[in-house]
Formats: structure tokens, C-alpha cells, sequence
């Protein structure tokens, strides 16, 4: 029997993510409201750690809805080095689970003072990063006991979808993301098959995640479990960044996962997954297409399609499942990482 | 004898950092001086590989001079999803060694499209990157016939911070960047230290190189050297976001390489390598603070002193020195990594 917090938490994402939609629809029809009166060139988002890989994703959905380019802050500049860079003509958005990480407040206190617009997205509404913010979502994730988050990187990516689709006024992309929570389900069937096919990595030491585009995000945070878990050195890439120098790594048998739906960006993984293939690098694919799933010694075939730009809840639920198991496969505490405590204090 | 062009372009870095200087100062005082008159509010940088390393150095130091924000450029919203952001108030930097890259020249296209400011740094000024760019800065590094850039990274800080310099009127940061040459050939007199060293690392497989601030684009760029010339599977940090779940990795004899020059993010890294220690981490210190280097298995002490803000300078030189002993230490070809070519195409 499964007992952990961590497999609790991963198979409550569909709950999440209905809960989160219905509760906080509404209040973020309101809030892009409100924020569209502002002048509002660019994005900066504060985030660490999971909470900065669902900032990714939405570096690149507002990049595509609301045309907003997004900076992720540089901490340091608020914390260390006390020279906050100029934020007008910004919407400033600090991400953390816990809402409690002194330098992200920093950085939206350092923005409120500045006058620009400041949003909160933290499962904790009481906590300090809410209280700074002049707007917050709240995740609704229920606590979060596992140290690795799960439900609450999903859940901070619908956050940042329904704030998309609201600003965009794109009513498509609403109903898209009416369809994630059962989409999640469907791919949570995969964990027999996850369960299985673990036991092969036992001594894997290191690998490589691909990701890009709206998906880059998912190989950053497959990458994060991987490393938090199992302790695998496991380095998140865009397709198009492995290219420039670190393909060479690659010798036969180095195992690279590869995350490829259909999409405007699966032309360019599906001819790097050839060429790796032709390297001799052992492939592990999460995919929707037959031919990509093909060339993998390990094909992880998600159950069902989403559009590529709502595809990231559910391409990362293989990797979420695949580090789980490889935890139990390497005989650690899912739970309790070594060196690691729920809330994250840097300055 | 070394005859490598790896070799003699390492070496050539004081020369290449002189050349740029005399030749570009006066150049890039007239664009920032023309720059300045525009409406910009943050500047938005496209790069892959080293130059893209190099970009994050000047996210940094925009930040603390001339206080813009810096967004990293995501070329897929141009290239594979045609919805490139956006960029009213923007200042949109291309870098690319060779200027062919296809994503960055068309990230530069789309910006001068838009009306904004666009500014090219590049190695050939009759590339397509610079004949698309409204201004261009010369890198004169002759050509690099090394597949690893080396010369051409750090000419590229040398670009930004002559820019930075130029645009904040900050003519200490002037009178620092001259004294650069100088204090990058003292630091190369580490080689003979560095060539003893690199053999205890024959069968390392898998290492973290941490920074912060200034010098996290360092720790990028030894693990873009490490992984491109030695196939190490090094990963970069900044030393909080490695709090935030990777620390998890780290056990006994784990190799970490740390970039810990004096400056305001010392105190962090400096408690940062001590719970490492303590964690049984065998520490490679780049360093000029003795306590610093003194937990250090391996200390590689910086014969020379840089203010912070122009330290990447030289401490990016016992990391490309390391990574080209290593190379050697290793059997592998530093001119012709397996699998790489000079120019990459992306898009």
C-alpha cells in the first residue's frame, strides 16, 4: 500500500486543480480586470525552486496570449546587493508555496514601494509574500506535507493560465483548462506502468531532461524531482540550448528523457530524439506520438492529448511518477530527502 | 608544447580584452549616448550557449549600474510559434559569437520590426546578426577556431560592460574594466598549478559549480566548458536555488566547484561551502578569500583581486584552465569535442 505524503499528493492533483479552478476563477477574472487598466509593458516573476519552473511556463504562455515578455528576478539585485533594478512598466509577481522565502517577498516589497503592481501567487493566503502583495491567488492545495512539491506545481501553472487566459480574454484557453483536471486523472493510470519500468534505473547517476518551449518548463521540474528524490544529477534542457555544447555529453547509453507532445515545438524534439537515438543515448520519451514514442527504448505513452500550450499539467505527471519510483527503487524516503526542509529560507 | 587552439585562445584573452577595449570604448560611448535618448525601460537578451552565459553576467550588472531589468530572450516565441512578445521599452541585445545563429538573428529581426532599439555583439560584423541590428559592437578576438569559446565569452562581458559603463556614466566601473587585461593574465599563471590538478579528476563523471550574483553566469560557463570539452555532467547553480532542492544530491565525496571571489554575495557562498564540507562535499574553491579557500580539498587561489563586479573576468580563467587540463587528463581532443560543430543552428 502507498502511504507516503509524496504519492498522496501527486494522485490529489486532479481534486487540486478542480478546486483551485472553481474557487479562484473568478477572483482572477477581477484581478485582470483591474490590472488591464494599468500600463503594463512586461512581466517580472520572483520565484525558487518548483515555483520557478511554473514561472517558466508562464514565460512562455504570456509570451503567446497576453504578448508580455517575462524577466525572471535576479534576487540578489533586492537582497545583496540592495540595488532594485527600475520596475516601471512592470507587473510584478512573486511565486512560493509556502509565501514564506525572504528574498521573493523582497523582491514584490521592493516593487510595491516602486508603485508597480504587484501579484501573490502562495497556497498560504496569511503568509508574508500575501501580505506584501497588493493581489494574491491562493493555490488551494490543501497543506503540503511531501518536502518535493507536486500538487502545487500544477496548481501555481493553473494559476498562471487562468491569469493568461483572463487578460487575453482567450475563452478557448478557459475551456482548455476546464478539461486539465480529468486530462491529469487519465495520466495518473500510468503508474503501474512507471512503477515497472523504474527498477531499470536503479544506478542511473545521471541524465538529461528536454524539454522546450511551453514545455521547457515540465523538463526543469522533472529535472528538480529527479535530483530532490533520487539524488540523480539529472540537467534540464531546451532542445535548441543542448545543441550549443553540452550534446557532447552524450555517449551510448547515456540516458536522456525526453518530453514531446504534438505541438507547433515537436518537429525539433522529435529530430533531436533521431539524432541522440543515432548517438547511442538510451531515450525515455512522454509523448502522444507514435513515431517519437518509437524511438525510445522507453516509451512513456501519455493516455490522452491536450493542446500543446495546457499540455504542461500532464507531460510532467510520467516524471513526477517516474522520480517517485525510482525513490522506491533506490530505497530512499520519498518523504524526507536528505538536507532538505520544507521551507526554503535565501536571501 | 601546447599547440591546441584551445590553448593559445585561452591564453590570448589579455590581448583580445585590450584590443576591445581601445578599439570599441569611444564606439560604444556614441550608442549609449544615442541609446539614451530613447524610452527604454528594460532590455530583453538573446543568446544561446556561452553568449547566453555572458548575457547573464549582464543581467547583473545592468542591474546594479544602469538599473534596468533584464529579460532572457525565448526564441521559439519568434521562430516556432510565431508570436514574438511584445518589446514596446525594450532594448533588445543579440549576442552570437559567429552572428549566424538563426533564432537570435530573427528574436533582432522582429525587434527592429516592432521599431525598438536593437544592438548586435558579435564576433564578425559582416554576419546577418550584425546586418540586422540598428548598432553593432565588434568583438575583435580574431577568429575562434576552438569549438569551446573562450576568448570570445569573455569579450562579450567586456562588450556588456563597456555598454553598462558607457550608459550609467560610471567611469569607476571604466577605470575597473581597464585594469581587466591585466589581472586575466596574472590569473592565467594558475595553468601549471590547474594541469597537476586536473588528473585527481580522470574519473569524475558528474560535479555542481555554484555562484551567485556577478558570477552565477561563471558558474554557467565552467560547466558549459566542463561538459562541452571533458563530457562531465557539471551543473551550474546559483548558491540559493541549489537550497531549493538539489543541495538533496550531495553525499560524501560529491565534487563541488565554487566561484567565491570577495564581494557582497561572499558571506553566502562562504556558509554555503561550509555546510557543503560538512556534508562531505569534496570542494574545488575558485577564490581570493583565504577562509574561504582554506575549506577547499582543492583550493585555486586567484593571484590577483578584482572589485566584484568585474571579477567574472577572472574567475571564469581557473575554470576554463581546469576544464582544458581536464580534457587532456581525460585523452579527449579540446579542439574537436565529439558531436559539436562552431557554427550551431537553432531556431
Amino acid at each position: 500500500m502507498e502511504t507516503s505524503y509524496l504519492y498522496r499528493e501527486i494522485f490529489a492533483q486532479p481534486q487540486v486543480l478542480t478546486t483551485l479552478y472553481l474557487e479562484e476563477n473568478e477572483h482572477i477574472r477581477d484581478i485582470a480586470a483591474q490590472l488591464r487598466k494599468q500600463d503594463i509593458r512586461y512581466v517580472v516573476i520572483a520565484a525558487r525552486g518548483s515555483s520557478d519552473n511554473a514561472a517558466l511556463y508562464g514565460k512562455y504562455l504570456f509570451g503567446t496570449t497576453t504578448r508580455w515578455p517575462v524577466a525572471l528576478a535576479t534576487p540578489s539585485l533586492h537582497t545583496l546587493y540592495k540595488t532594485p533594478p527600475r520596475l516601471d512598466g512592470a507587473l510584478v509577481i512573486g511565486i512560493s508555496q509556502s509565501g514564506k522565502s525572504t528574498d521573493i517577498v523582497q523582491v514584490v516589497q521592493d516593487a510595491r514601494e516602486q508603485g508597480v503592481p504587484t501579484l501573490a501567487i502562495t497556497n498560504d493566503p496569511t503568509s508574508p509574500l500575501a501580505q506584501t502583495a497588493e493581489h494574491t491567488i491562493a493555490l488551494h492545495a490543501g497543506e503540503e506535507r511531501s518536502i518535493a512539491a507536486t500538487k502545487t506545481y500544477t496548481a501555481q501553472l493553473m494559476a498562471l493560465a487562468l491569469l493568461a487566459a483572463h487578460w487575453a480574454e482567450d475563452k478557448v484557453l478557459l475551456q482548455e483548462l476546464q478539461d486539465v483536471p480529468a486530462a491529469v486523472s487519465q495520466t495518473l493510470s500510468l503508474a503501474t506502468h512507471i512503477s515497472r519500468i523504474a527498477e531499470r534505473y536503479r544506478y542511473m547517476e545521471a541524465c538529461v531532461v528536454i524539454g522546450r518551449g511551453y514545455n521547457y518548463a515540465t523538463a526543469y521540474e522533472i529535472a528538480l524531482k529527479l535530483k530532490e528524490l533520487t539524488y540523480v544529477v539529472a540537467e534540464p534542457y531546451s532542445s535548441a540550448d543542448f545543441q550549443h555544447g553540452p550534446i557532447a555529453m552524450v555517449a551510448n547509453g547515456f540516458p536522456v528523457l525526453l518530453v514531446a507532445p504534438r505541438g507547433e515545438v515537436h518537429a525539433e524534439i522529435h529530430k533531436q530524439a533521431q539524432a541522440l537515438k543515432a548517438k547511442g543515448a538510451e531515450l525515455l520519451v512522454i509523448s502522444d506520438v507514435p513515431e517519437t514514442l518509437a524511438l525510445a527504448r522507453i516509451p512513456l505513452q501519455l493516455p490522452t492529448s491536450l493542446p500543446e500550450r495546457v499540455s504542461p499539467f500532464i507531460t510532467v505527471i510520467p516524471g513526477q511518477l517516474f522520480a517517485y519510483y525510482l525513490t522506491l527503487a533506490k530505497d530512499y524516503d520519498p518523504d524526507h530527502p536528505r538536507g532538505l526542509t520544507k521551507v526554503t529560507q535565501t536571501r
